[in-house]
């Protein structure tokens, strides 16, 4: 076992019980039960362990962190909540989204509901006496968070996305969340502000490099390891980093055959047609390289920071990072 | 002109004018224009506005209460965009809703963004000295708000519904925000906790009985002040006070007719069997007597607010109250 299995290991469970006894109250019951069913389909609660991971790099109090751990994991799913509705994505790791089990309505509310008592959560530590920049962090996140899902919805129905708008996109959507959850947690320590914006640098650089990783698996991944089929993305026609890299390079007569295979329908022939244009243009490489610069540039932030216990932070990276799944 | 008409052509203006100044970014435009719709489809801006008198009751400076305000103002228009889907509500004060105009995903997304915003609004004070108070009212009444939007959702798929439920609903979904809006203020100017509790009383009250009043000139108002037709409650079988405290008192004949009636298509019929009904129940006094039960607790409570300028919440309370339309 790895530091960052360990810190898992013991910080998981002591984050579920506190998540348990801190629930919504009961009633309204639909609100609750809405509630119970997207927190109950748990994902690696990767948000509240960094929250947790960052306060105990700085030696502070773990138990102080949960409030904010909690406001962090309950934001997110109230995220992934409205998101299913409008990706019209009726399955979340293989249970029903809320809005399928409980219908649109109830789950418009449910979300709305779960945003207020993320900030609840964060009022638990109101005396705190870096409590007005927790929730100050935390509320710039949630509004670039929503920033960063409406340019995903543009990005569907735009022709041209250029990368720096595609690397926004992602840094709202994704990474912004990921590097406050490690500043949240460094607040709750009173780690001193250049630490605090360090390990902010270091989530947000990791988060994208993440991210990227994420598009380039999908296309060049193994299939057994990554476990769902690859070229998914490029089936949808998903503005990922390999396509938008692409279009921004091609030429006029390759921006042409990429508007003739989104129009394909025959899987194997669009899959070999797009790989063909990602190997004429040098995609895997030139997106290889982008992931590898943004995780040299988090690890190089990680190394500033002035935390006596950042060996879990350091593992995270790697075990983040050097995954093939 | 009296104290309030005086009072709201002076806080208006610099209230609109601040709101204008410290809109959304510009970016993403689907998010802004959204905003902006809904934005600028005017109420009264009531809500805002006892912020500021609040403030301005107790001789705080109005212009450190403008933040608060408009995080009150974009919080309340938010549940307006959302509660549009769930009511399937086309149309909001003769334009369309938003979700009409822009489609139900970016309706969701921009109510997702302004709760965000309203606490972005919130930070502009992050140094004040009670910052952590009214995060934390503003949250609670946030959190109150959704579970009186559930409860009032549950009760349209409900047989029974108890007077205190009922009470219970509208207090979360129309007069905590009413209340806490007087509070903020309260808090902004730095009263006294005592005095603060007895505004926000005061506007609990003052809420229930507009909400109630609402009600009973749905039914009991002319048409012609009203500016609707009368009986609309009745011909969509709504769970009005006059409704429920006629069910919670009916004889099982009496209950039978209500069921029969809610079946009834033609209007007329629909109207006068419910009125008969109420006649017999004597539900026009009981609900009469209710609402001035409310208004004079709302009454003995700002009695009791020490605060040097209160005349213009004393002219408030009148105006809201002595309306007929």
């Amino acid at each position: 076992m790895n530091v960052i299995e360990k810190t898992q290991s013991d910080l998981l469970p002591i984050f579920e019980s506190y998540l348990v006894d801190t629930g919504f109250a009961k009633e309204p019951k639909l609100l609750y039960d809405s509630y119970q069913h997207i927190m109950s389909i748990k994902g690696k609660r990767i948000r509240p362990l960094l929250t947790l991971m960052a306060c105990d790099a700085f030696g502070g109090e773990v138990n102080k962190a949960l409030p904010v751990a909690a406001a962090i994991e309950i934001f997110h799913n109230f995220t992934l909540v409205h998101d299913d509705i409008m990706d019209n994505a009726d399955v979340r790791r293989g249970k029903p989204a809320v809005h399928t089990k409980f219908g649109i309505n109830q789950a418009i509310i449910c979300g709305d509901a779960m945003a207020s008592h993320s900030y609840k959560q964060l009022c638990h530590i109101k005396d705190h006496a870096n409590f007005a920049d927790i929730v100050c962090l935390f509320t710039r996140t949630a509004s670039e968070i929503m920033d960063g899902q409406q340019m995903d919805m543009d990005f569907e129905t735009r022709n041209e996305v250029k990368e720096d708008e595609y690397l926004t996109m992602i840094k709202y959507k994704t990474s912004v969340l990921l590097a406050a959850a490690l500043q949240l947690g460094a607040q709750v320590a009173g780690a001193s502000s250049e630490d605090q914006e360090n390990l902010y640098n270091f989530g947000l650089n990791l988060g994208l490099a993440f991210q990227i990783k994420d598009d380039w698996l999908d296309t060049y991944g193994e299939a057994d390891k990554v476990g769902k089929k690859i070229g998914g993305d490029i089936l949808n026609n998903k503005k990922t980093h390999l396509l938008v890299t692409a279009m921004n390079s091609a030429s006029e007569d390759q921006m042409k055959e990429f508007e003739r295979l989104f129009e394909v329908t025959n899987e194997n022939e669009k899959i070999d047609g797009v790989m063909k244009l990602y190997d004429q243009l040098e995609i895997n490489q030139k997106t290889y390289a982008k992931m590898e610069q943004l995780y040299a540039d988090s690890l190089t932030y990680l190394e500033k920071v002035n935390a006596p216990n950042k060996e879990a932070l350091q593992d995270l990276a790697h075990s983040v990072y050097h995954r093939d799944f």
